[in-house]
Formats: C-alpha cells, sequence, structure tokens
C-alpha cells in the first residue's frame, strides 16, 4: 500500500467515525422530536448543545489533522445544527 | 515512504496538535490562577470546563481513530484536570 493509500483509508475511518458520532446526536434529536408534547425535560436542550459542541470540536480537529476536508466537516456541524432549528422551532410550536 | 512510516507522520502531527491545544487550556487556568485576588469571574469556570470538555472529546476521538494511545490520550486529559483542580482549591482558598 502507498501513501495515499494509507491516509485515504484512515479517512475513510475518520469520516465513518464521525458519521457515528452524528447519528447518536440525530438519534437523541428524534427522540425529543417525537415526545414534543408528551415529556418535556429541560436539560435536554444543553444536553444537544454540548453534545454538538463537543462534535464541532472533534471535526475541527479532524480538520486540522488533514484528515476530513474544511467544506465537509463544516457540512456535517451545519446539518446537525440545522436540526438542532427545526427542533426548537418544533418545540416552540408545541408550547403555543 | 511506508506504511508505518505514514502513521508516524499522522500521529506526531496529531499529538502536535492536542499539545497545542492542551497549551491554550493551560494558559486560561494559568490567567486565572494569576489573578486569584484581583479579579473574580464567574463563567470562567463555564469556560473551562467546555474546553475540557472539548478536548476530552478530541481526544477520544484521536484514541478510536487509532491516532493516539488510549492511554496517553488519557493522561493527557487527567493532567488538565488536575490543574483545573488545582486552581478550584486555590480559588476557594482566595474567598477563603
Amino acid at each position: 500500500m502507498n501513501v495515499s493509500g494509507v491516509t485515504e483509508l484512515l479517512q475513510e475511518k475518520v469520516m465513518r467515525l464521525l458519521k457515528d458520532d452524528m447519528d447518536k446526536i440525530q438519534q437523541l434529536i428524534s427522540v425529543q422530536m417525537e415526545n414534543l408534547t408528551t415529556r418535556k425535560c429541560p436539560v435536554y436542550e444543553e444536553v444537544l448543545d454540548t453534545q454538538i459542541y463537543g462534535f464541532s470540536r472533534v471535526v475541527d480537529f479532524a480538520v486540522r489533522a488533514g484528515l476530513v476536508e474544511e467544506a465537509e466537516g463544516k457540512s456535517l456541524v451545519k446539518q446537525l445544527e440545522r436540526n438542532l432549528a427545526l427542533l426548537y422551532e418544533a418545540m416552540e410550536k408545541a408550547e403555543g
């Protein structure tokens, strides 16, 4: 295996790990989305914010290490932030 | 360059990035340590907690990606947590 082969394998592994992390956060968002009216958990927002912050730090690191393209990394974080914004919107509507 | 050469280079780069991040957090701790009595900033603890949380997520990721040995990664985070504990101790003494 040559140099670019090794890097490519590692980049794939890193992307797989990031997607796993994203899925876990997305799962948290989905659970809350499904339970908008039945139960409210005030710390939920804080947990999600913290998780997404941690994820964005990891993505930033992977970009700095040259393991993820900057645009791709930003798009992963944006995707989560967009879904979180949708959740907040739905929560507000459920309250109103 | 062979496979282990590439991995080694990348591991060194990753360790350098982690040490940079550690230094920044350590700098925050030192600044607060030097200003124990002159100024108090209530959000400082929260900022430090958040920074160390983010750092620990990055270290965890680097370990999972096989770029840092688990023991080494844990020792980096422990070092920061120990320094943070020393700061809290000093803050309590300064208050008392």
